[in-house]
């Protein structure tokens, strides 16, 4: 059944190797015998944190990101290394990027970016009992620290303003939290 | 402000002229004075559908997406054409994958799918009082119809079965919905 509708490879030309993605080429066979190509980008996965502060507020990192050619108000992410477990990932980039420690780190859902080019896979953790330390970016990271209450967190996805996909699936997944506890 | 940490281009080397993505190289210059390299995807853009039938249940497709080699459960969606309006492709795409057309195609929310490498936005539209005619999916596209609960929906993405983005922010929101209106 998960295979239904498999398209198997004819061929596949490498097209870009990388620091971070791949990009390659693939001739398949669709179900119905005929040949298509499909433009694949091949990306290591990420995690990202859903943190609330001691204040319960979001913690968010702002940054700028060259696709979008603007700034990008996101939760605290970073790219799987290779082989590293994503938990492991998502404590070294919480508190690399934020400066803060959690006591707890619970995986609470994962997802596929752009499943129609791209196999990256974030993997969304809930950093709880939060204790502040001091941040650690790489050399060559600019970020800001923003914190933000659920509601001004909801006016700024309604405002435009958070247009990040991870960050609107944590920032809904804080919600349903709140309305259940009501 | 939305251009602090600006990272201006210093040269931009063209590496891939695909049918859905353009790949580049660009070398930037940090805010430190730092030269480093961003390796970008562009890609037109799409809509995805949050569809609640008259049955309460949400209507999704499933098909086989190559980056994954696997099928995937997903919102119906798809590409933005060229200058088309996301609103239209939303009530066009809704059609033609699922046979469904809305008396209300409702925009609700967008977002960047992966914004360290990608600027793809998705333009998610709430279609509502659907009326069932015949799906005209294209000649090349395999997708069967799969219709959910709310409730059904979210063991899915507990048991990781759903696992696209876009889709778990369409079934989050749904769940909102519901939890407000109780």
């Amino acid at each position: 059944m998960s295979h239904k509708y498999h398209e198997a490879t004819i061929s596949s030309k490498p097209i870009f190797d990388g620091k971070v993605i791949k990009v390659k080429v693939d001739t398949v066979e669709l179900p119905n015998g005929k040949h298509a190509t499909r433009e694949l980008v091949l990306h290591p996965g990420a995690v990202g944190i859903l943190a609330i502060s001691n204040e319960n507020k979001i913690v968010l990192v702002n940054q700028f990101r060259k696709p979008l050619e603007k700034m990008n108000l996101e939760i605290p992410a970073g790219k799987l290394e290779l082989n590293e477990d994503p938990r492991e990932c998502a404590i070294r980039e919480l508190k690399e990027e934020t400066g803060y420690s959690a006591l707890n780190m619970t995986p609470f859902t994962k997802f596929y970016t752009s499943p129609g080019f791209a196999n990256e896979i974030i993997y969304l953790f809930q950093a709880e009992d939060l204790e502040i330390g001091e941040a650690n970016p790489d050399e060559d990271e600019f970020v800001d620290l923003v914190t933000l209450t659920l509601e001004e967190s909801l006016q700024l996805i309604d405002a435009g303003e958070i247009v990040d996909g991870k960050t609107i699936i944590a920032i809904y997944y804080w919600q349903i939290q709140s309305l259940k506890d009501k």
